[in-house]
């Protein structure tokens, strides 16, 4: 199955709606537009097409997923505003535009980060298409997974291990919170949103989310050092240039390559229960693996 | 009525539940070591006060309001975190003791912000005592009023004005968002607890609130010309320095006290519907005026 048009369809649609979360001017301008800005950026929408992708195999309504789909993504994206701070990755480009304290100020880059955090949970709670239950289900699943215990944790475990020698179990449990925990967050709560979901279903689900979200970081990993800047749209070689452990400098190249080939074996047997409805993340999990940026 | 004794039982109330909140070791020690150096910073807990307050007023329950006491002074927090860091105020000193970003790094400081906001909205939608219903609601007013169209919007409309002359509308647009928003929502959830709160409560109550918020800046500009460094446990005069609009300045300092005279009267007026139950609101709207730091 080639679920290119699907994908295109979900970015498309979680784009239309995020147009609307902040399009009403406001007594805070500045920090509205660079929010706006940052959720604006040109990204892939992974995480809202994980969220639409598992609604459907569940036989939900796709705008029962969409306040989810668009508060992942803001999540994502003040994570980015933030890491992307002189005091963190110091990075001037993303996605091959000016990041957020480049293009605005650096106080303007944290207010917006911590606006766009809120925001997510007030397009989760404000979502009248779903019973109260499963929305407040859905603020403590993306509270966790985007906190201390999940994203958060993962980035302040990556600030830890720089410039030192980690072991492999070491990197795994950094990528396991810092990118992992919002991948199963978004599965989650797709399923979720479809109001079908079994306890099956979501163990085989959340099985196939931790597969994907490791090989997303082994294949960025890979793509650093293989890559260029300009199809990158960031710089390439950074993780070296920061001292970071990676994939390929702990396994290999081809350890990696391998690393990244088990992943995706996995993620595609753990969805085989579902049969051909879940054609769509079989698709997904090779277009995470075979992408180029 | 001296309501000190109510004030001290609350402050300890609430101390006692945040210390619950982070006590776990995980994953990530060093951001959580962070929060919760950040929660324990000798904070003076006024907006967890106030829920209480708004709680007992309405007859409520003091077990179903913890949540939400909770939830209000982490998102106090993490601003006071972010706030205080070199692109904001740069401010070394937090009531007597070293801010988050120079007992631990920069990074870390950002980190533990955005960890105490997930934080918050985590307590809110766990805290089983309260119904579904009301919980949401209760994430809904959290998310606003800490958002870009309350708190984090006044910090960035602060930003916008340092530096510039400003009317004492403008002034008062900053602070009735960069403070007056969490003040708000501290009553509101408050009186949400209590599941008894009619729509003429919450009006009375909301107008108390503004009141109060309010006054509570003008008392903070006001001490911070006619303080000094040690009882402010923050440098003096640092209004001044960051060449802040204040009160004093815009008002003269008889002006800014008179004003501070109205608004406590209007905060004892807006409650007077409740009779004697709201002592220890009329209490507090005092307190607030008469403080030395």
């Amino acid at each position: 199955m080639d679920a290119k048009p699907l994908l295109q369809q979900y970015q498309h649609r979680v784009e239309q709606h995020l147009k609307t979360v902040l399009n009403q001017s406001g007594d805070a301008e500045k920090v509205r537009l660079a929010m706006q800005y940052s959720l604006f950026n040109g990204g892939k929408r992974v995480r809202p097409v994980l969220v639409y992708m598992a609604n459907q195999l569940l036989d939900g309504n796709l705008a029962d997923a969409d306040a989810a789909a668009c508060a992942i993504e803001c999540i994502h994206s003040y994570s980015l505003v933030h890491d992307d701070l002189p005091a963190m990755d110091d990075d001037a480009l993303r996605r091959g535009k000016p990041t957020c304290h480049i293009a605005f100020d650096e106080a303007t880059a944290i207010l917006a980060g911590d606006g766009l955090q809120s925001l997510a949970f007030q397009l989760l709670a404000a979502d009248s298409a779903l019973s109260s239950d499963i929305r407040l289900k859905m603020v403590q699943i993306l509270a966790r997974d985007s906190g201390y215990q999940g994203m958060v944790g993962g980035q302040s475990i990556d600030l830890c291990n720089e410039g030192q020698q980690i072991s492999i179990e070491q990197l795994e449990l950094m990528h396991r919170h810092k990118t992992g925990a919002l991948i199963n967050a978004s599965i989650e709560m797709g399923a979720l949103s479809s109001t079908h979901a079994s306890d099956t279903d979501l163990q085989a689900l959340l099985t196939y989310a931790r597969a994907i979200g490791l090989a997303f970081q082994v294949k960025d990993d890979i793509l650093d050092i293989e890559s260029n800047t300009e199809t990158l749209g960031k710089p390439q070689g950074s993780d070296l240039l920061h001292e970071k452990s990676t994939y390929p400098a702990l396994l290999g190249m081809s350890g990696a390559k391998q690393k990244l080939a088990n992943l995706n074996a996995q993620a595609h047997a753990s969805i085989d229960c579902f049969n051909d409805a879940a054609a769509p993340l079989h698709w997904l999990a090779d277009y995470i693996v075979e992408r180029q940026y």
